[in-house]
């Protein structure tokens, strides 16, 4: 096992295995348990929504020991509670949207829901705050005002950052972008989507994305470019990892055990940054939302579990390997990898740039970058 | 014919039916004459790429009598002028990239040619500048550094932008994203990926998008939905309307050949705003990119100009039935459209908020906004 | 209402809404209370699996009450049982399936559980037995000998053919195609896959496919065009129309919700044919397998299966008065659809027919067939 | 370098970069250059299409010229012509289609052609002549009669089936799905609707397909399970392999440079069969349909052209260990491959199977085959 820091949510391996055609597989697991398995098998963190540890109707009492359980295991095994986040799809209540519901009292009771579950986050230790908005989006282009929408999610985004500001939480929101599933369309559902949205916010200097490598790929988009994106814009505050194959249902299979290639670029971007420089490795735990398939009975949840891991410990010796390789840095020179971080123009003196004449283009043109072959450099440290 | 301004690309009509298996069906076509035509046939304006008008490599004097050729039908027919764009992605310097070319003489270029043709485009009075990145991409994650290019990327955009505000030119600048085709996979693929770039220019401001109806669908994705965010962030700069079916090549089929119920929406949305009225009808041009299929001779190509406005016609005065229809409006407000446009909070006094008894969710749970019958009344109009 | 004769499955209007990320919205509905709304509706028939009517593991005794209690209502509305499908996804037991679970012990309960509902489905009077393989698939690629599956497949199939004639029963076989989910894949995806395995089977005369709309559309494909291929192999024993839009999760929406366009040719195919006249319009049932979205309470179950019809016979109206259009007869022609009805060659004397010179491509080339027109033609009749 | 023998088409290697969106990158290459070099670079055999070996509307003498060119550099290599094909696509006359053209002029001239280069393939020695019906399609549901489509479609392919016989070649033909592109839908769309329309012809005893990796991804689908339904079938007569990333324009990628873990299974059962020795190793050449991506200049091609080796050798070394492996063995084992392959019932008594009592289902539900911890071991093989 590296030493690389991996965490898991809590619903990845206490999924039951129901599903839209089916029902449970498996028997429900006691989140401390989970704490305590994971760790054994070499992670570092652990996340949750707030049902995951506690039912939706609980007690203060019942709500209180059931995190307190968690608490303990966390403090037996050193596992730290790195991000928590809150359910607001589950309960019928949510059926159109909890920040985007038409009925103002379903928006106050998900505001509020959620705004507690800041505090108790605050309380784990968590530093970074995800929002899912699984429900916020419609089957039928009508069924809500597009433009209101819109504005009610940046209202809820905006209060949740307000309120931890308010509060003087060490705190950072991550909006997870998804393009369908359980909706027919969901708001926000790429990663771009998701900043566009941040940067129409009051308190968007703290919100940022949590791009999942599976939703991603459910729109057909390259992962590891979006994540470049984010982290160009510097909103990359908190990833998940899983597996997928392309655009159908949401497979949430083992990281690596959809697209493996991107899954290699991926691993390369976050231990690496890229190649030029300017982007460093990715700071935050490499965190696992993914489902242990529905065939699995109990074992199959940890074998699973820890399948995450070694597929990214074993990537992260592949790129590392990849990036020392003096042919593959000969390779990034011929394609002109460097050469890319050259500005383009020298100054802003628009009449003498015009004023040039043109390059050669038909000489350009047969300019050979070894793109293909760059490629099966790479193909080849997965594979060999 | 109604009395809303359509505007077509000149290289949509001029298309001569060339693709990846096939040769040209249809001989070049010369864009006064295109001008001329559409203008019979009920459009107000056109739009351009530099080379549809005149080749690449053409003197200055070829240059001047192409553009002085289009300019007197326009002259002629009344016709305006209302967008302009650049081809960066057909001769092949720009195989990998202009803007983004890993190549900075390519870049240097690239920019150049982008430069002249926004003097150009000031000349003909357009007001939108249009940028399509076709080439800004890769086949595979390791072509360029996915860092610098969003760099360069930026750099370029940037750069055109305090162009036009150095020249003083009344212009703004649309950014058309699309995924892949004809690279594997295209820097700012979707609405929301150009809009997060857009914020981190220097010069955004004068900087939005122009999204292409099947580009969004390529990724799946809800065109209506992209635009309204896309009006919520205030950067609707421009339009590409089309047909297309879902995740597959890019067909650019006439406007409603594909997706016929997004099409009455994005109708309804750009010709009244939201139901809220937060968000006004849309201001610029009905502009069409697309393609008179390859199947068709000379006549198809006219044929399938005037389908295009035959169908927005079509579609525009049903949603204006749709909206005035009072078992419409009766279902708007059974839904809580009305309902959505009140803010969820009345203060920012989260202590007394999170004090408040929390609603009776399970009766809420069973709120019927009638999302179904709202969306049979609509297809109701489109067929009826 | 059409005397157009509509059926329903039981368990589209009884979804209570419980989807991957959310609970039940709605309370369970009792079978012989959907057979008189239906009845009330204007539906002639309806279809069930045998656990939508009495639950997996009931006695003999409350599985007759159940039966009974819906033959009731059947004799009470006239409504005709049509067809009968067995529920081989929902229990654990299934979790890898049925026909093809690699355990031989679940293939015999399974096999079993079928049989038996074939006897049930003969004393419903139904005509047609539909078995959908949902589970029939695979995560991964290794998950089973996928050539042992296959043919665990056709011994299944074959098994309940032969049963079927052994048992002297009038009824057929449709086979549900389905690309994926709940499965990463699922054998026998799409309509050609289905019909390519039964021309294997011993007993496949009397099986043949039951396409779903939206299952072919996951795929990306052309349902009507599906349909057809069906029936020139005269393999289309029963339907499942529904409304999907694209690659994504089966959302199951009300028929022409989705594309509308293609629902559009599709009842153009079942209600017409084809306009040469070769294929005769369909003779089954309008069945349609959809869920009134999770959004609705009660009154939306209604309001949904109300709208599938009322779709259906607004289509078929426009269907009518398309093939009654002079203008499209003359669009037709001009097509050339009619000259596609006779054969390429006279005779097979290869060597006199090679020996004849070559037409004129050139001029060949130059053919208007008018498409775009004609299409234009048909989305006219759609809006109009 | 292996002993396994590769094949790959002359018109691979050729590709100029034109595409949708941009002009030639490349010059042209000369057929009998590249079965030099594509032997140099460790290729058995070589196919093409007529016209790229000689243009369209050649004189007889220059036919000739080409042809024994291309003779001549197989002759002086040793390579191998082992499948032809015809363009049916490229020139204008086919945009509606070759063998499925509205046009009986078009429809005969385009069996012609096919028809005389029948002959030629067999002049040639190759075993498998394939046919593409990329043309076959159309935009527009209404394009065609979708009955009389197939109709033609069948006769087409029936008279070149009963050509082959009546010449008395030992030549088998290979249909070749795919499901759009670069018409919008595609007739024969998938390998299973290709198998189904074959089932219907008076020769289809000598008609199989031959499946291209990406094409069937284009759909979704799993290639590896397709082709194991045509081996199912017995139709597996030739085979394209290459490279894509799900549903998206046709990428024509390097085999394993899209989906390579589904290139891992695609190999592993082309080597090996299935696990259960019911399936043998596939028996033909490993024949190659990719483009040299368009980025590339000249060294492109040939670096593009040996990573396809380099992978499937690379791969094939992986499975060979793969099945070697104890552990692979045990979980084979474990997961109840073998045991898929007991027949489900002994006999046809169905009376006394359906009178045994059913098994334990709640027990069998906690059946654990351990499908992740296989599939991790299949990874680690991959990128171990």
């Amino acid at each position: 096992m590296s030493d690389i820091k991996y965490s898991f949510g809590l619903w990845t391996v206490a999924w039951n295995g129901a599903d839209p055609f089916g029902t449970a597989t498996r028997p429900d697991i006691d989140p401390a348990e989970s704490v305590r398995k994971l760790s054994d098998l070499g992670a570092s963190a652990f996340t949750f929504h707030d049902n995951d540890v506690f039912p939706l109707g609980s007690s203060e009492d019942e709500r209180r020991a059931c995190i307190d359980s968690v608490k303990q295991a966390a403090a037996d095994t050193g596992m730290v509670c790195e991000m928590v986040t809150t359910n607001t799809f589950t309960h019928p209540v949510f059926k159109g949207g909890a920040f985007t519901s038409n009925s103002r009292d379903i928006r106050r009771f998900g505001l509020r829901k959620v705004l507690k579950n800041v505090d108790l986050a605050a309380e784990m230790g968590a530093t970074t705050f995800v929002m899912w908005g699984g429900r916020e989006g419609m089957e039928y282009s009508n069924s809500k005002d597009l433009y209101t929408a819109h504005q009610r999610y940046a209202e809820g985004i905006d209060t949740v950052a307000a309120f931890i500001k308010a509060r003087g939480y060490d705190m950072r929101i991550g909006l997870e972008p998804k393009p369908n599933e359980p909706r027919g369309d969901i708001l926000l559902p790429t990663i771009g989507h998701a900043i566009a949205l941040i940067n129409t916010l009051d308190n968007g200097d703290i919100v940022g994305v949590n791009p999942e490598t599976g939703h991603e790929q459910m729109a057909g988009l390259n992962y590891t470019q979006g994540l470049a994106l984010a982290m160009y814009c510097d909103k990359l505050f908190h990833i998940d990892l899983n597996g997928q194959n392309g655009p159908k249902f949401d497979q949430d299979l083992c990281f690596g055990h959809g697209n493996l290639l991107d899954a290699f670029f991926t691993v390369d971007l976050l231990e690496h940054g890229t190649p030029n420089g300017d982007l460093k490795p990715y700071a935050g735990y490499r965190h696992f939302d993914y489902k242990p398939s529905r065939t699995e009975w109990l074992p199959g949840i940890w074998e699973s579990a820890a399948a995450n891991m070694q597929t990214y410990d074993l990537l992260a010796a592949k790129t590392a390997a990849y990036r020392a390789d003096s042919e593959v840095q000969a390779a990034f020179k011929d394609a002109g990898i460097a050469e890319s971080a050259v500005p383009t123009l020298d100054n802003t003196d628009f009449d003498a740039f015009l004023a040039e004449p043109d390059e050669d283009i038909e000489a350009l043109a047969e300019r050979h970058e070894g793109l293909v072959k760059l490629h099966q450099l790479a193909l080849k440290h997965v594979i060999s």
